[in-house]
């Protein structure tokens, strides 16, 4: 009874006491500190541009989240990356107050400590993996007020702070693992979607400084019906394929009619990256977020292992320096390490 | 081995020849005719413009084919409707054409009887019944050298005939039955989604003349990116409410940004028929098609039922004619009867 109101008056961000049940914290007074795996992530895929997303499994952060006697958040180290160490100014100061605020105020507070593998600005959700794990750490620590799928309203605050745009499509797959769909953001509708198991993602990072805000203003503000038409039969599609596990529906459905066309120009050897992807057996390829990082998906390690490997080749040749991972879909999310 | 070869085959439409294989018409020589129920249809179904689709179970016409010594097809009658009697000019007539130039020419013929029950310009697939119809009939009578998805691609051809554009998210539904995602044309590629069992479907058909071009006339060329995402991710939240058969997430996304706004104007009452859909417990309701037909999910027969009575008080009211049909979700399109 006190549990489901108290999650329906988190769905209005009300302040909420924590006392209206009984945090399991209170019975773990040992667990004061967690070390957590924060991963990388890929929005957009194709067609599913700003709802579709996926998380993956062995590219990622990790980040240390501890109970201590002062009160607020601090940020005490931050390694792998020039972040600010400012509450207020990092990503994952700013989704960890968000949460907090909602709760009454407590006697102690969290320290967070970063350490950063996912680069700023490669396009695999970077400052998603450390909102993400600030809101999910601390909520552990708590004793799990929230589930999984609340803490994401909190981890877009970060994403707001990091962007401008309060976009849930990098936080949701971080936190709830596999693949997400946002529906809607008015009211935020979520909705999980398990991968096939054999779903390999690959991804290249050519280090190239791409900024989102130049990504999106290539972006026309309107665009045709027939484009707008074939890509929401391809949104259809790639969901029916995801739950059918049909590989090759999966395939046939990652294509962007919209927004590749327009944004592919400002990485270097998409084309090329692309085309030796499908040629070594990718069932689509297309821009990992808002570039420049590129992803290709695969049935099988093998496949994915070695469109990596042409991929590599590519850029390679191009002398063009860059990071390649290989990674099966992760089904958690983020995770206790 | 010869089978596979023909489907590979039917697929540019090339060609073929029967006696690749052995048609079990030729197995059974006594059907010589059969009676088919060709069911009405709901296309568009809100977000989903132009690639879904459903197939109601108890409005419908009624067709009779027969194998006749005679070569080529006939359309012998037609009850209910005034439409041409002319092979070429008829739906059925052209749809069955379609389908017989891909065989060799065959020593015999057929003749068809339709009993129209949905009136044509209704919203409900009128002329898809007749093309969908034809081609069944005539795929059963030759011992089904075609798959229900096969025939989609003929059956496309009266459409063409009737409204200009050989579209599919009627025909698909009439053929294979429950719902159906036309996820591209080019190459044609059908996904048939089941129905969740409990889903029933409402449709009120006013009765006033609005002409398919007319309802297109009013369509914009180019949408807003903005309203083209919220579109997409509701596709992407209906065929996921499909499939986890989660009538409240197919209700939350049966919501059309783009095309009601702008069409419903056409139809009378739209907006008092629509509310009061969702005051008797309606998941969601929209147009039918191009219009004028409105309909309405809900979650159950009693649900639906009533949605009905408070549809036909408020066409009651204002003096309008109108046919209202309740049905379930009907899972296996066209049927002998």
């Amino acid at each position: 009874m006190c549990l489901s109101a108290f999650v329906a008056k988190t769905q209005s961000l009300k302040k909420i006491k924590l006392c209206d049940f009984v945090p399991s914290w209170q019975n773990q007074p040992k667990m004061k500190e967690i070390k957590l795996f924060c991963p990388a992530t890929i929005a957009n895929l194709s067609c599913g541009f700003d709802v579709l997303g996926l998380c993956l499994d062995n590219a990622g952060d990790e980040m240390i989240v501890r109970k201590v006697d002062q009160k607020g958040v601090r940020i005490t180290k931050i390694v792998g990356a020039d972040l600010p160490l400012e509450t207020e100014k990092n990503v994952s100061g700013v989704a960890a107050l968000a949460m907090l605020e909602t709760l009454d105020e407590l006697d102690f507070g969290f320290e967070i400590e970063i350490y950063k593998n996912i680069k700023a600005g490669s396009g695999i959700g970077s400052s998603a993996a450390s909102s993400a794990g600030a809101v999910f750490g601390i909520n552990e620590l708590l004793g799990r007020p929230y589930s999984r799928k609340d803490l994401v309203q909190f981890a877009m605050q970060g994403e707001k702070l990091a962007s401008g745009n309060a976009h849930a499509d990098n936080v949701a797959p971080a936190l709830l693992g596999a693949f997400t769909l946002v529906r809607s953001y008015s009211p935020l509708d979520i909705i999980r979607i398990d991968s096939p198991e054999e779903l390999y993602a690959t991804v290249v990072h050519p280090q190239i400084e791409l900024k989102t805000s130049d990504a999106r203003s290539v972006l026309k503000q309107n665009v045709s019906l027939k484009s707008a038409i074939m890509q929401w039969g391809n949104v259809g599609g790639l969901v029916a394929g995801l739950y059918t596990k049909d590989y090759e529906l999966i395939g046939r459905s990652l294509h962007d009619e919209i927004v590749e066309p327009v944004r592919s120009v400002l990485i270097p050897g998409f084309d090329q990256i692309k085309q030796t992807a499908y040629e070594n057996g990718a069932l689509g390829s297309g821009i990992s977020g808002s570039g420049p990082s590129i992803f290709a998906l695969s049935k099988g390690k093998e496949t994915a292992e070695k469109i990596a490997k042409a991929m590599s080749d590519v850029y390679e040749k191009m002398n063009l320096p860059y990071e390649i991972h290989v990674s099966k879909i992760n089904p958690d999310g983020v995770r206790i390490i």
